[in-house]
């Protein structure tokens, strides 16, 4: 964590200054804004969090409910999204107080006894193989949480206006701010009260049922299935022995899928509540918990949980289903996105693979620096059609996989050929769930005609999988990854070629082009504007850390910023200290020892991999990518 | 973290509800208290945040000062205190925020030209060594802010009265509250208005000037030295290749002790000013800054820092005293204290060895549970006469370390026959400027003659050293200590004999004989509290965690607790899996096969060793230890 450089800070440095639009920041909800959130759901949150760090820019956020989510329905919390909270700041915090999932047993009929249930595989959990990060169970309404926190404390100061209800929006094609929002107050001293607000921009987070989507016309396109569960959150004591572990259980009075809770005690069940009839008009969803309880009885058998306490409960047939465009321009039409659709404003599923908040959060990241860039004039409004291109895909990939574990998690006794293969399934796709598997296709901000092989453990459009280094100021093993706060920027990273530090090499003619009047850098850096502004450009050398000399390091890995012109001491990296004995980030990652520049996008996309000679391409590439400030 | 247990718990975890003295807790100081602690340091704010966890006693913390401290000088935290900050719930958050010495530099004047420095050594920093935690530097304010927030968010609540002096205080022989202390308003409303608080326990943490030590008679023994010292905290450029690691630099020009701080580009420095005169009378204290700069510049040769902002700064001359008692009891009569000094009112030293903070800390840890297990009523007050027993011994090693450290900081280079003799020192006194070289004594709270050679590797009256195991409920990999939160609770680990969870065994008969009528759990538990109340008791069976089968363990590892009599699924571990290759705790820590009991205090110091035969002594030591409740 860096602090300090602009002054001594006393207090905590999670808390950045105000700055921008977060001084004197209105608790009144202004009649014209540049971006207008509409719902606070996880990626309404995130997407306050991210504007946070764009202080140039006015972010109001609108939430019909009149505070802080006290029960939310989501939990399951990918290795993806605990990085995701890492570059917020707050992956420490909320990986202490979730539960952390280790292992997935699998439980079936006895073949001796079918009435009885064994357990019939024990497997790792997938996390424990794929990222540093775990895999988590943690209340949505402390993921939101972290996120309101995250943004309070970002220096465009966002808080929710809560209490106000979307009631419906127009996109005009006049003027700075065409979007017409109509709210109403539903809380507080203006309750009653309607509003219009004029947005430039309109992201609709506002769930399922989403008023946004319904305003621009978008459709929801997928069918119900006639399969229902009961899903419930439950206190109780009992004799199952794998109570707080998550397990599949099938038995012949049907299946669970049992999911422990943050905290110790608490545990989730997805009850299988069968087929219902074409024509039951969502009459099972009337079942009441009493049922639900039973019926997770019988599938235990010879098991039994004592019910203390339901902290929450439902009942859904199960539907999957995505909308069809997720901006408001239409197919053909040539101009630049107003509305955007996140979350299950534009994906819908079951619950029972835990990737709906995560998806829906990873929606959000990927828009969230676009608006800022936009809005802050960093780069055209074009780069905002790429959100829908780009999350798309995934949308559609997290239907076909839930569609499949739905059905696998469904299935009958008899229909179980092989007891092993949901086990087999779980840890097969463990890249999707966990929400490494989106890769981004070529655009402005993610090049085709890279030069992968040069790096081929940073697949381009993937997320960038960090790995260990060792800082060579202080010494500390450090994930270089985890450098990369969510704070809007991009990141370069030199991974250097043999030369020592301060000798001839490809890395310090590269590095002489960086810091010169024809580099990236000045181009698209406003004047003014610290020289690491939007890009935080990195170097890693190949030596031992005690034998990278920082004083003779190029001075573009040494930006001087802030009021007292300090330099920068931690944008230099070495593989490891040179007694070093294991697997280097070049041999870990598979990077060229000729050198390699590696362009990770503001989300931690790989954008970008070039040799150390190719500076007219990197040029090109965020030409293409970003607006010319000077 | 466990939580949920007395139902569904919403919002911050690490909040409890209010309880007992903490609901509606007054805003204003009262007349009347059980414990008054004078100074909000690191002992006095310790001791709020362990106190809070004891809802059925009133603490007031008053403080001269209006508020929250914003420039601190202490910084270094060693890893004993990052274990402590863990036990109250905020390492992982401090960690992140602080710098984390990884190695320690020695530089020296270059023997082929010795105006000029070179760097002599490069070592590993101790802690690396000696323990899971790492050694920080972070402000002491921060410090103070999370102890600040641990106490607020205790089911006591306490928050600091600050602006509110320590006048003086006469000790009666009367009456519940005998202790009468006078305070003055300096702030707020009552500003100028003096007051007189009743307290049954008053805690001087109030610094090396302490008025409570003076009120009681107490004298600071020692001496002053002749040698002074700048410091300064400096924001600076500088071609000194070090600047973000801990270095000791000797040249002929002087000494500088060079400590990196928190946020990547504050460092403190210590510069040597040599020996003052006998009659400087203090004079040295006036050395203006640009000396002080100046001084470091030329120590510094030929390297120079350009310094941009100076944070803080101080001269002094390096003193060593220990008061002559730690509580109002005069040698030679026979009452319980009423009185205690902590921290700097007790031992003041140089700042170098970084080390003041820490051991005050510990002073209020020790007396933290005390003062609570004495006002709840579940220990007699003699409890209290071992806090000054068992720590000034600790405050006589500190300064016999910190004369020694500082003598060795500040030789000459003529004087310095072996250029690695500091490093050596540095590295072979580990164990003490880390922290867990403390051993109490025997006592009533730590018995003589107990079975060391069951358990060598946790020797008796040292902190518990933690270890991996597994947690049998969720395969998680955890460390038993970190479970041990400071919530005054004693701990009892069963480490199992051989045979599996349900059949005949050592561990079986000693449970049946713990969840008796005669055990010291139903002796010592109060009547109507929850079953795990006073004692946190814990199994580590030697099975893999797949082979112990939860629902054969016995009962008083398994708990019921709360309102909804939930059974705790916690308490229960393995010491791997059964593939488990690596050194499991029983081999890690030298545990007896046969099992062995090993008790641990609130404080987190091995209280006891005992066969599992061995009921009667363990009912004989907690009957010395503690008060029958029914």
């Amino acid at each position: 964590m860096q602090f300090h450089h602009h002054g001594y800070v006393s207090g905590d440095p999670r808390v950045a200054p105000a700055a921008g639009t977060g001084v004197d920041r209105p608790a009144e909800l202004p009649d014209e804004t540049d971006v207008l959130i509409v719902g606070s759901g996880p990626a309404g949150m995130l997407l306050a969090a991210q504007l946070a760090q764009f202080p140039a820019v006015t972010t109001r956020l609108i939430e019909r409910r009149e505070g802080r989510l006290v029960l939310g329905q989501a939990d399951g919390i990918q290795p993806r999204s605990v990085e995701t909270f890492q570059a917020f700041g707050f992956a420490e915090r909320i990986v202490a107080e979730a539960y952390n999932i280790a292992y997935m047993n699998f439980w079936g009929p006895d073949p001796a006894d079918p009435g009885r249930i064994i357990r019939t595989t024990r497997t790792d959990d997938y996390a424990l193989k794929i990222s540093e990060f775990p895999h988590l169970i943690v209340n949505q309404a402390r993921v939101l949480d972290y996120f309101a926190e995250a943004a309070a404390s970002g220096p465009g100061r966002i808080t929710p206006d809560y209490g106000v209800e979307f009631l419906g929006l127009t996109v005009g094609d006049e003027g700075e701010h065409p979007v017409e929002v109509r709210v109403r107050h539903v809380a507080g001293d203006r309750a009653g009260q309607e509003q219009t607000v004029r947005a430039r921009y309109v992201v609709g987070c506002d769930g399922a049922r989403s008023g946004v989507r319904t305003a621009i016309g978008r459709v929801h396109v997928g069918d119900a299935s006639l399969h229902a569960w009961g899903v419930m959150d439950v206190l109780v004591n009992t004799d199952f022995p794998d109570w707080r572990t998550k397990c599949a259980i099938s038995s012949a009075a049907g299946n669970i899928l049992h999911i422990p809770r943050e905290g110790g005690y608490l545990s989730r069940m997805y009850i299988d509540l069968g087929e219902v009839a074409a024509d039951d008009n969502h009459r099972v969803r009337q079942t009441p918990i009493e049922d639900v309880i039973r019926r997770a009885n019988e599938i235990l058998a010879p098991y039994t949980i004592d019910v203390k306490e339901v902290a929450w409960h439902s009942v859904y047939e199960v539907g999957h289903r995505v909308t069809d465009g997720f901006d408001d321009v239409p197919e053909g039409v040539e101009r630049d996105p107003r509305v955007f659709l996140t979350g299950d404003a534009c994906h819908t599923h079951s619950a029972k693979a835990g990737q709906g908040m995560n998806v829906s959060m990873q929606d959000g990241f990927n828009l969230g620096w676009k608006l800022g860039h936009v809005l802050s004039g960093l780069a055209a409004p074009a780069l905002l059609s790429t959100y829908g291109a780009e999350r798309m895909p995934v949308a559609q990939q997290l239907i076909d996989f839930d569609k499949e574990w739905s059905s696998l998690m469904a299935r009958k006794p008899d229909e179980i050929t092989d007891a092993q293969d949901l086990a087999t399934y779980y840890l097969a796709t463990a890249e999707f769930p966990s929400g490494f598997m989106t890769q981004y296709g070529a655009s402005a901000i993610t090049a085709a005609g890279a030069h992968q092989g040069l790096a081929a453990g940073f697949p381009l459009g993937k997320r960038l999988k960090s790995a260990e280094v060792v800082r060579v100021a202080d010494g500390n093993v450090v994930h270089l990854g985890h450098h990369a706060k969510a704070d809007g920027r991009w990141r370069i990273y030199a991974f250097a070629d043999a030369p020592a530090a301060g000798e001839p090499s490809a890395l310090a003619d590269w590095a002489d082009w960086l810091g010169s009047a024809e580099s990236p850098l000045r181009r698209h850096t406003p004047a003014g504007a610290d020289a690491d502004a939007v890009f935080d450009v990195k170097v890693v050398y190949q030596q031992g850390f005690e034998d990278v000399d920082i004083s003779r390091v190029p001075a573009v890995f040494r930006p001087v910023s802030g009021p007292l012109a300090l330099m920068d001491w931690e944008k230099v990296f070495a593989s490891g200290p040179s007694t070093w004995t294991g697997v280097d980030i070049f041999d870990e990652r598979e990077l060229s020892r000729d050198g390699v520049v590696v362009v990770v996008r503001p989300d931690q996309y790989v954008a970008h991999i070039l040799p150390l000679t190719a500076t007219a391409e990197l040029a090109d590439f965020f030409a293409g990518a970003l607006l010319p400030q000077r």
